[in-house]
């Protein structure tokens, strides 16, 4: 009978040995064939401490060539990381197409961690299940692959671990007293986990592995990464359809009921602009000193003066305490990646202002009239971005749009101008004449864009800009106001 | 007689309110020119607590097109920049060709501040001293303009300023403990910034400007940033040529010399291979506990096997803690930067691993080949690159350099072998063919690049990789040998 009981096992190891080698030969050719396709994809490892996280990543990534993946492991979240949206560290690390990200805990891990702590409470631990929720729906619809496993052991067999991490000098460490904390935590983490799971689980599926069995959970593993990815290369990159989601939207006129004649006197504009760029100063200090970051951004026509009005912005502000961002073309690095990541890589810190010149928004304008991307990937654009935009400002952020408008004959004026004046002919290129006759499209594109993406918590406002003077004031009277409204509220939240 | 005082006040007022205003708009003019010229500039604003650092930049920058310049304060350094070189937020900063950089505070209080503190020793006082006037000359030499400013007050201004600042509750903050304390011992610091602008005003000057009259201090900016960059619009980007530095170099036999033919028999490499990687996956504890930077740099002939290489030794180590770093053609906006850009960007954190798959080395060998850079930048890159492994190895990093080395026969098999395996003829392209051809070009600059660069600090160890299972094994003894030796200095260092 034991002899019997030994050769079957001998038999099953020999066996498992056999598959391994296989799925990881699998693993290999799918990965050319994954650059070919331009698919990318993320593997998220989450599961108990000392359940073998790292060691299974090392294992998957042990045939693969260095250049198609990446291993990246947000546990350890640097402590600037705490000043940005909690979805910041996972969204900047998205692979480009054709690559593969292994991630060692993450949202999840996050999530469930800092709810049981109770640093966040139950309302803003729903919020997050929501954001993980879009955030994984977007990647989906952006052709992204994604593999969530879970990383199981029993009570039993965390403490054995541990323990025997504790006992060797160099190992100890690795056991930390979070670790230990959760084991003793164990019953509320089996349920927090099993909660997290069943409302993530909708885009793409949770898998729990059994993680005492180092080598079948290896073998389990590389089988639903090579299974999934089998799938897609067959199917071809998924490309999400548009969806309805209900946003508090604020009623938007169309671009031709908007009255562009104020106009301002010299001796008023002086006169206010001082007066208000000494409060915007005074509010940026309050912003910093409260740790409240806030994003403006600019989009409007060519030649309406959305530079000189950020100068007029950037000059009441201390240096230290903000950014400009001027969004040019995407670089290739970036066109292979979800058309949010340079921004969500771009985003201020807590505390800080950053101006976007141009934005996101370039999705369901540019992009959509030169064919930059599909048909599908802009109608579905305006919630997505209005979702990325409610996960700024449940994070704290203060979020204003502008659209600075100008009729077509000042557009025309101030082209001409610029031609005839050599300082400004920089400004100026056959691309901003080329835009110019595609006025009609992009008016539609603006008007749908506005209509449909003007929220409550991320407003939009049309900035009068036929005189530059006027607009100037306008912005930033509504800056003003919007910041002193944001330092009210923060103090009443203070005071619950 | 106070009638005409106060006459000539309000003419001298009118004076420097029409030289701002002329000198602004130079700048506004001068900012198409750089671009064009491609030429980079960083103003470095140093000098005392208080002094008006952040009004003199937002003053500089008013006019300006938020497109063409930044502002870094790398004064509040997130905590994470603890983790890397001293030199490591300002050298990631620098700005792509045809940009400004303004920098609030920089390299210089870093190390003053730091050293009255007593955080760094008197050495490496010393040390950080030489590190600045390499990065400044590289910086000169790579085409940049850098404008040094510092801005003074006396003891008396400093303390009525941070007593302003002080009694208003909302900037009350402003003035920190830090502020203070810098008061206190003003004497200490004038000595102290004193000793370091004597040392570091070689490559660029320093400026001390009368901060006390705010407007006249930026006038005085306006003229010396104009004045350098009509300049250098005249002369065009400059071009530094090699210089002789002594390194203690090691010796380094001709690639010619090196016997390929050593082997290892199947079962001794199964063998040591686990022995090794076990040790390395324990010292990978070690490192990371001790937090050691680690940088492993992988360079060698197409096809010699640095892939494979490479996987043994990641296969050993724990994926939370290390990165490999495939280096590829340099992306457009890594291009229009100084060339060692692109790596300091790229650094491991301390206790972190980092595997170079290709290095900075790229300059010596293809892009000297191929004419990507100019005679005298590869010329330079020699020394400059000794000085900045030298700078990693200051911080405390190990540096190890391989060149995995096979013979050209050796290649042309494996050449053959991938063009005829269907699963590996991703691996091959025209350019290998090419690259191929070149073998003696080759040959001449990698024996040139071994017998520059191979410094104590940062050796370089020529792989003999005929037999791959060879060369694998001779790696991986180096790593662990190499680390073991780290190890043992880290605890000597902490014993004394």
């Amino acid at each position: 009978m034991l002899k019997d009981f030994e050769q079957k096992k001998k038999e099953d190891k020999e066996t498992l040995g056999a598959e391994l080698k296989e799925l990881r030969q699998l693993l290999l050719s799918q990965q050319q064939l994954l650059r070919d396709a331009k698919l990318p994809v993320i593997v998220l490892v989450e599961g108990w401490a000392a359940a073998g996280k790292g060691g299974l990543i090392k294992e998957l990534i042990s045939e693969i060539d260095p250049r198609f993946y990446q291993v990246v492991s947000p546990a350890i979240l640097p402590e600037h990381e705490m000043r940005y949206p909690f979805l910041h560290p996972y969204a900047s690390a998205i692979p480009e197409n054709g690559k593969i990200l292994f991630m060692d805990s993450g949202w999840m891990e996050n999530t469930v961690r800092k709810y049981l702590h109770r640093e966040i409470t139950h309302d803003e631990y729903r919020r997050r299940v929501r954001a993980v929720n879009e955030f994984e729906r977007q990647l989906r619809d952006g052709g992204y692959l994604v593999l969530k496993l879970f990383l199981h052991i029993s009570k039993d067999e965390q403490f054995r671990r541990l323990t025997s991490l504790r006992t060797a000098a160099e190992t100890e460490w690795r056991a930390t007293d979070e670790d230990l904390w959760q084991h003793r935590e164990y019953k509320r983490f089996v349920n927090a986990y099993e909660d997290f799971m069943e409302k993530t689980d909708a885009t793409f599926p949770w898998y729990t592995l059994d993680a005492k069995r180092r080598k079948s959970a290896v073998r389990d593993a590389l089988k639903l990464l090579t299974a999934m990815i089998a799938k897609a290369l067959e199917t071809g990159r998924y490309v999400g359809d548009p969806f309805d989601e209900s946003f508090p939207l604020l009623p938007m006129p169309q671009l031709s009921e908007v009255d562009l004649s104020p106009t301002i006197d010299d001796e008023e504009y002086d006169k206010k602009l001082k007066k208000l760029q000494t409060r915007l100063s005074e509010l940026h200090n309050m912003i910093y000193h409260r740790k409240i970051p806030v994003i403006l951004c600019y989009e409007g026509w060519d030649a309406a003066g959305k530079g000189g009005n950020i100068r007029r912005v950037a000059y009441a502000l201390d240096p230290r305490g903000f950014d400009v961002r001027p969004i040019a073309s995407p670089l290739p690095h970036e066109l292979s990646r979800q058309y949010l990541w340079r921004f969500w890589t771009r985003l201020p810190r807590s505390g800080h202002i950053c101006i976007f010149d141009r934005t996101w928004y370039g999705r369901v304008m540019v992009e959509r009239l030169e064919g930059f991307c599909g048909e599908k990937d802009w109608q579905r654009a305006y919630n997505e971005i209005n979702e990325f935009e409610r996960q700024l400002t449940d994070w704290g952020a203060v979020v204003i749009k502008f659209w600075i408008h100008i009729d077509k004959e000042t557009q025309l004026a101030r082209f001409t101008d610029r031609q005839n004046t050599p300082e400004k002919q920089w400004k100026i290129t056959d691309e901003d004449w080329r835009n110019r006759e595609k006025w009609p499209e992009y008016e539609v594109a603006v008007n749908e864009m506005l209509q449909k993406t003007s929220t409550k918590n991320a407003p939009w406002y049309i900035i009068e800009s036929n005189d530059k003077k006027y607009a100037r004031i306008r912005t930033l009277k509504i800056i003003v106001d919007t910041l002193e409204k944001a330092c009210d509220d923060w103090l009443e939240k203070q005071m619950k």
